[in-house]
C-alpha cells in the first residue's frame, strides 16, 4: 500500500562497495602538482594485456617512440631512454652515469625537491658544493657566476639544477645558466631536472646545450608513475664512459648495447606504459608543443590572477620566478595550509597540494599541470574560495574565479580541431 | 649546435591520432540532461569480455539486480523490466503492455519530451486527449480536475506524465496527481515518465501509486545508454493481461516467463550494461538515495542562483516547477541560444543542452545530473559567465559562480566516508 | 621461527572479492553462439565516458559507420539502421516496417530461432505460411517453389528466411531463394535474418536480391549486445511507405527524417556502442572480409573434423547446410547434453551453447564464430574431449584435436601484418 | 542490378587501424615466461585516473597490501617493499641494501637469469664465487657444502640463488640450501631471486630462513611490469643498517622512514599497479595460494607429458629440477628453435619463449605461469604441435594434446565457487 513504502527499504541489504572506501560522487580533482589527470585516450591505450617484448612489435615502436620522445626534449643529438623507475631514479641515472664518486657538483637548493635531489647526490658520494636560496626564490646565478669564474681549474664537473622548483612553484632560468657557463668557458656538465617542466614550460635541451634533462610519466605527459626518462647529450655520453660511479639498474651501457642490437630493452619494460606513451605523445603532438606550453602560460597567469584577487600571497618572490605548472600559494599565518588540503579532500573531493618541509603548513599549492584545461582549473579555483572562507580566511567568493575569467575570456583560443 | 634545434623538428612527421578528430586537452565537460557523465567506477565495471548469459552467473546476479532496481524507484510490490533499448522504447512499453488501441488516455503536452510521448501515443493509435501548457509551465492539474470529474464512465483509461520535462527543466507534481486519482476514485493507470528524474528527484512510486515508471540507463543512472528501465506495479501487471496493443519485443509476458523459469532473460542482455548497473546501483546506494536527492537539489538551487546573478531567466515559470536535474536558460532576444551551445563545444570543451522546437535558439539547458559534484559544476556555470560575454550579453564576469559558491559553501556536506 | 609460519598465516583476514561470485583462474573460454568474444581494441574503443551526441562529433561519426557498415552486407543500394535493440528487436523492424497486418509471409521452421521469428510474425498479427522442416535439415525450397508457382495472384507479400539457425547449426541457400524468386518472377519481399551470419559467412545482399537483413552487435561483429543492424533495400524502403504496422520505437521514418536532417538520431544512441562498431569494422576491414569468412570457414571445417573423429554426428542432416559459425554435436542417448555444458562450465571454464527446445539434452553446440584463431578453438576441442569422458562418452583423448589440427596445419595463412 | 555489387565494393578507402600494426584475429597466446597474460579483473582495477598519494586512501590502502603481500612469501617476519622498478631492480635492492663492496658471495651460474644477477653482483662490486653448473642442471650444492665447511672464518657473506632459472626451466632446492647453512652453522645472507616463482611454486620464507626474496610485478602476479617486490628478513633488515654500499633510489632506509611515519612513499609510487595489486592479491587469496601452486604444478606436468609424447628432451636435466613455471624444450640439431618461436607469432598468434645465451637456437620455451587454466595450456601445446610440424620436426599431430589431457582430465578439479 502507498505510503509505506520507504519505511520498510531500510530493511534491504546492501554489502559495501569494494575499494571505495573513500567514495565521493563525481570526479576527484586532481590539482597536486603530479601525478596529474590522465586523458581518457591514454587510459584507453593502457587498457590491454601484456605482450612478449621480444617480438618485432615492441622494438618496431620503441625505435619510434626514442626518436619522438626527443621532441619533447627538443633536441636533435639527445639520446633518450625510458627506464622503468621513477623521477628520483630518473635523477639516479643522470648523475651515476655521467660522474664519479668524489666529482664535484655545483647544486642549487630552493625548495624540497631540489634538497631531495642534493641529498641524493651526497649520499651517492659526490662533493656537492650548495647554492642555497631562500625557499620561493629562484638559482642564485651571481653566485654560480662567481664560482665558475674561481674555477680556473675546472674542478667543477657538473651544475645541477632542478627547472622547475614544484614545492615554492619557481621556475629557474635555464638559458642564463648556460650563457655563464659559455662565458666562462667551463665545461661542466649541465644537468637538469626538467620532472615539473618538460612538455609544459618551455624546454629547449639543444639550444641551451643542457647535457642531462629528465622528466617522470607522471607529470606533464599525464601518464601513470612508472617512467624515468632522461635524455643525454653527446657530451653526456661521452662522460659515461669514463663514470666510476657504481651502478646496474640505472646503466645506460646496457641500454646502449640493446639499442645497437635492435630489441632495444635490457630487461622488460611496462608495454602499458609504451602504449601510454605513445598516446600521450600523440595527444602532445597533435595539440602542437607550443599550443600545450601556451596552455599551461595561461593555466597559470590565470591561477596567480585569482590569487591575488583572493589578496594571498604568492610564495615566488619575483615574476621571473613565477612557475607556469605550480603555484604555492602563501596562506596567514593564523590559518594551518595543511587544514586546507584536507579540507579539499573531505568536503569538495579536491586534491590540493600540501605544503612541504620548510613551508610546511604555511603554503597550499595548486598544480595546473598536464592535460587539463580551463572549466577544470576554474572549478578548482572555485573550491579553493569555499575553502579559504571554511577555514576563516575573509575571501570575497567569486573573487578568484572572477579575475581568472576576465584573462582566460580574453585569451582563450578556439580548438582548432572544432572550428 | 644550440639554436638550431627548433627548426629541424618541423621535420618530424606525425599521423594524426586516430577517433579523436575533434580532440581538445582536458576533459570535456558534459553538461547535457543527457547522456551523462559516467563515474570511473562504472567504466571499470563495464570493461569486460562478453559472457554466456545462460550460465548460472547472469541469472544470480540479474535476480539480485532485479530487486536492487526497485529501491530507486521506491517500490516494494513493483515488477521491474531492464529492456535493452532506450527511454522512448521504454515509453513504447509502457504504453503498449497495459493499454489498447483506442484506449482514452490523458496526457499533458508541457515541452518537446511530453510531446515526443503524446506523438507516439497518437501513433500507437490511442485516443489522447492532450491537457497543453505553455513550455515553461507545469502540468495544468485543474484540466485534469475537470477531465476526472466529468469521467463518471471511466473513458480515462490512463493518466500520462512526464516526471521532469528536459525541454524546459519543468518538474510535476506526480502526488498532486494522485491525490486527484483518488479524490475522483478514478482507476485510470498512471504512467510516468521518469528519465530525467527517477536517482535524482524524490521519487516514490508506491508511495504516489504510480503503475509505471521509467528510465533511461544513460540520465541519472550514469551509464552508457541502452537500457530501459520499466517498473510496473500489480495494477499496471493485471492491466497487461488484457491488453491488445501488438508487440513482441517490448511484450512483458516475455520477461514474466523467463522469471518463471528463473533464467529472466528472453533475448540477449549486454552483458556490460548489466555490471555496469550492478556499480550504479553500487554507488546510489553507497552514497545514499537520499543523499543523491539532495545533492542533485543542492546543484540545481546553485545553478538558478547563477542564473539570477547573471540577470537571466529561467525557462521554468514558477518555482514549484524548478527542475533539480536540468535548467533551462532563458537568453535575450538579440542573441541566438544555439551560438552559446555551439561556442561551448568550439572553445570551451563544454557540452550544453540546445533549445529543441518552440524554445530552439531561445533557451540553452544545463544539465546537473548524475555523478557530479559541486566542483564540477562551478566550472560549467564559470565557462557559460565567459560563453555569454563571448556572444555580447554583457555579463559580470564571476558574479554567478559568486552566487552559487555562497550557497554552496554553505550546504555541501563533508564526505561521509572521509570524515 | 622456520616452520611455523603456514599454521599462522591462516589467521589472516580475507574479504571475498565483489562481483566475483562465480571465480575462475585464467581466460574464461567462450564458445557460446553469441554473445561472443570481444577483441581488446574494442574494449579499449569502448572505454570511454559519454558525450553529447548532438555535438558535431557523433553525426559526423555516424555518417562515416553508415556507409562502412553497408560493407558487412555487400550492399551498394541499401540503406543501415542502428537501432539500439537486439536481434529480437531488429526481426520487428524489419517485419513492421515493409509489412501491414494479415499479409502472408512464407517462413521456414527448421530450428529454435526461425521458431521465435515465427511466434513474432503471428503474434504481429502477420499470416504466416511455415514451411517446415526437420531440425537439422535446411529450408525445404522445393515446397516454396510450389508455393511460387501457385501464387500467381501475389498474395505472398514476403519470404522471411534464417540464413544461419543458431539451434541447429544449419545454413541456409540464400542465393537459391532468389533464383527461385526470380524464376517464378515473384515480387515477394525478401527478409533475411542475418544474425549469426553477416560478417562471418558469405552474404550477398545486392547480388542476391535481399531487402531486409539485419544482424546484431553481439554476434560476428564481437560487439556487446545492444545495436539491432538492418538494412533496407530501396524495394524494402518502398514498402515501407505503406506498412500498417503500428510500432513508433522501430519505425525506419524516424531515422530517415533525421538522416535527412544530418543529425542521424531520433534518440540516443550508445556512444560506447558507435566507438565500438567503429573498432569492430576496422578490424574486419583490416583482415579483408574475405578472409574473415575463409578463416570462419576454416575454424568451422576444424570442428566438424574432430567431431567426426570423436566419432559423433553433427546435427546437421547435409554437407550443403553445414553452418560455418556454430557446430551443433549429437550425443549419444545415454547422455545429456546440458550435463556436457554444465561440467565446461563448472570444471573447465569453458561456456558451450545449450539445445534448445526440440534438441534439448540431444545435442551441444560449440559457436565458432566472430574474432577468433585457430588456437583457442583447439583449447576448445581438447576442453570438449575431456568433458565427453568425464561424462561416459569414450572418446580417445587427443582424437577432435588431432583431426583439426591435420587440417589447420596445412589451411591456415601467415598473418599478413607479421610477414 | 544483382552481381555487380562485389566488384564496386573494393572502391571503398579504408585507413588502417592505428596501434595495430601487427594485426591479427582472435586472442594473443601469450605463452612466454613473463610478462604474463593479465586477468580481466586486473586490467579492470588498473583502469583509472591518477590520485593524490598524499591523501588519507593510498596510505590506508599500502598498509593493507604490505601486510598481505607478506602471504605470498609465507612470511610472518619479513618486512616487504613494493619498488617502482624491474625484477633487475629488486636484484639490485636487494644485494646493496644488505651487503657492501668487496664482501664475498657465493652464488649458482646455471642459465641467463643467475648469469645475469652475477654479473650485477661483479658490476656492483661484490667478491662473486662463482659456482657453475651445466645449463639444464641445478645448483651444485655439494660445491656449496664444501664451501661452507671450508669458510669456518665466516667469508661469505650471502648466498645468492636463482629459485627458478626460467632459462633453462630448472628449480632449485632452497630447502636444501637452508639446511647446508644450517648444518653449519653458517651467518651467510640466503637471498633468492623468486622472479619465476613466487606466487607459483611453494616459497616459505620464514621456514626456509631465506633473508631476502623477491618477485617482479610482470611474473606469476599477473600484472603490468613495474613493480619488484622484495621481502627483506630480521636479519636482512639488520644487515642493511651497516651496509657501505652506495645507493639511493634503492635504499630500504628511506622506504623505512615513510612507513613509520605511516605515508610509506618516498616517492610517487603507481597509484594503477597497486589497485592492481589489491586485485590481484584478491585472486591469488580467492583461489587460495595452495591451490595456485597446484595448478601451475598440473600445467607443467601436462606440458612436460606433452613434451614427452612428441619425442623432444626436456632442457631440465633431472626431474627433481623441473620448473613448474616455464619448460624449456631442447629440438633436434637440425631445427633452429628461434624459427619455432617466430613462426609461432606469424602464423599462430602464439608467443613462445626464446632460447637464451649459450642455448640460443636450441631450445624454445613455453611459460606456464600466472593466471592460466588448462584450455589455454591445450591450445598452446596443439599449436606447438602444428608449428613443430611446419619446421620440419615428424610430430604426430594431437599426439602431445592427447597425453596432457590424459593427465588433465584425471586431476583438474571442479572450480570451487561454481560447485
Amino acid at each position: 500500500m502507498a505510503g509505506s513504502g520507504g519505511s520498510k527499504l531500510g530493511a534491504f541489504q546492501y554489502t559495501k562497495c569494494k575499494m571505495d572506501d573513500y567514495y565521493a560522487p563525481g570526479r576527484n580533482h586532481l590539482f597536486v602538482p603530479g601525478p596529474v589527470n590522465i586523458p581518457e585516450q591514454v587510459l584507453r591505450a593502457m587498457n590491454r594485456n601484456n605482450e612478449d617484448y621480444r617480438s618485432p612489435a615492441i622494438p618496431a615502436m620503441t625505435k619510434v617512440l626514442l626518436e619522438d620522445v626527443k621532441k619533447i626534449f627538443k633536441t636533435i643529438t639527445g639520446t633518450p631512454f625510458l627506464i622503468p623507475t621513477t623521477g628520483t631514479g630518473a635523477w639516479e641515472s643522470a648523475l651515476t652515469n655521467t660522474l664519479s664518486p668524489g666529482d664535484r657538483i655545483v647544486s642549487f637548493l630552493i625548495g624540497q625537491f631540489s634538497l631531495l635531489w642534493i641529498d641524493q647526490m651526497q649520499r651517492l658520494n659526490f662533493n656537492v658544493d650548495v647554492i642555497e636560496s631562500d625557499w620561493g626564490a629562484g638559482a642564485n646565478l651571481e653566485v654560480l657566476g662567481s664560482k665558475l669564474a674561481a674555477d680556473t681549474g675546472h674542478t667543477i664537473k657538473a651544475i645541477c639544477i632542478v627547472h622547475n622548483e614544484t614545492a615554492t612553484g619557481v621556475t629557474n632560468n635555464l638559458a642564463a645558466v648556460r650563457k655563464l657557463l659559455d662565458h666562462y668557458q667551463h665545461p661542466a656538465l649541465f644537468l637538469v631536472d626538467g620532472v615539473s617542466s618538460i612538455c609544459a614550460l618551455d624546454f629547449r635541451m639543444d639550444e641551451w646545450g643542457v647535457d642531462v634533462a629528465l622528466t617522470g610519466s607522471q607529470k606533464a605527459l599525464s601518464l601513470p608513475t612508472g617512467m624515468g626518462i632522461v635524455c643525454a647529450s653527446p657530451k653526456a655520453l661521452e662522460a659515461s664512459k669514463t663514470s666510476k660511479s657504481v651502478k646496474v639498474f640505472f646503466d645506460w651501457k646496457d641500454y646502449l648495447k640493446f639499442y645497437k642490437m635492435g630489441t632495444f630493452w635490457p630487461y622488460t619494460p611496462s608495454i602499458q606504459l609504451l602504449y601510454g606513451l605513445r598516446t600521450a605523445l600523440d595527444l602532445l603532438f597533435e595539440e602542437g608543443l607550443d599550443n600545450v606550453i601556451e596552455r599551461h602560460s595561461r593555466l597559470a597567469k590565470a591561477t596567480r590572477l585569482a590569487v591575488e584577487a583572493w589578496g594571498l600571497k604568492n610564495c615566488t618572490q619575483k615574476e621571473e620566478w613565477f612557475s607556469d605548472t605550480v603555484t604555492a600559494v602563501v596562506v596567514p599565518s593564523y590559518i594551518d595550509s595543511s587544514e586546507i588540503v584536507r579540507r579539499g579532500w573531505k568536503r569538495y573531493n579536491l586534491s590540493l597540494g600540501l605544503g612541504l618541509n620548510k613551508v610546511a603548513g604555511k603554503v597550499f599549492r595548486i598544480g595546473h599541470l598536464g592535460n587539463l584545461n580551463e572549466l577544470q582549473l576554474l572549478g578548482c579555483l572555485a573550491g579553493v574560495e569555499m575553502i579559504l572562507k571554511d577555514v576563516g580566511y575573509p575571501v570575497k567568493l567569486g573573487s578568484g574565479v572572477a579575475a581568472a575569467c576576465a584573462f582566460l575570456q580574453n585569451t582563450i583560443p578556439m580548438i582548432p580541431s572544432r572550428i
